[in-house]
């Protein structure tokens, strides 16, 4: 795993915890480049489901349907909501979180 | 076009005025059945495309993606954030709403 993104997850862990022990039902923390777990709450197969089809296939899509209706724009964040809970959906450069509430 | 759509749109007149008249760019409704421009304040060929990337692209995804996830969770509201603009997404069983702001 990628070290600055490790780097990264252990100085915001004080912040994680607080806001997880809220409403939040988990979230999952991606590695961009190898579309791998970084770290989750979930246990390891829902955190792959996740990742495959939230941060693989929706934000890629969402990614190039934006570059479609203008080039000169860039996709910050996304937040689905369903019948069950709401994903939101923050991708970065080096890593993707997803949160579900 | 849709006779019930056309009703809709007619009796919710005031309501669409009154909040685009604030800081929305513009919004597109679309009957899903033909996926063609039911009312917009957008110009037709950007209405088109908005319609074609958004409801139909995205949307569809979003959809397959969630019923992936979890079979029994439906879709409800996508709000899709870029660096200009953002995006909300209502889809409905006859038609989808897309604002801009």
């Amino acid at each position: 795993m990628n070290r600055i993104l490790e780097d990264v997850i252990r100085k915001n862990k004080p912040m994680v915890e607080r806001i997880t022990s809220e409403n939040t039902m988990g979230y999952v923390v991606s590695d961009n480049a190898a579309s791998a777990v970084a770290e989750s709450s979930f246990d390891n197969t829902s955190a792959l489901a996740i990742i495959k089809h939230m941060n693989g296939a929706l934000v890629g899509m969402a990614q190039s349907v934006i570059r479609d209706l203008d080039p000169t724009n860039k996709l910050c964040y996304l937040r689905v909501a369903t019948r069950k809970f709401e994903y939101l959906i923050a991708p970065e450069e080096v890593f993707t979180i997803t949160v579900v509430q």
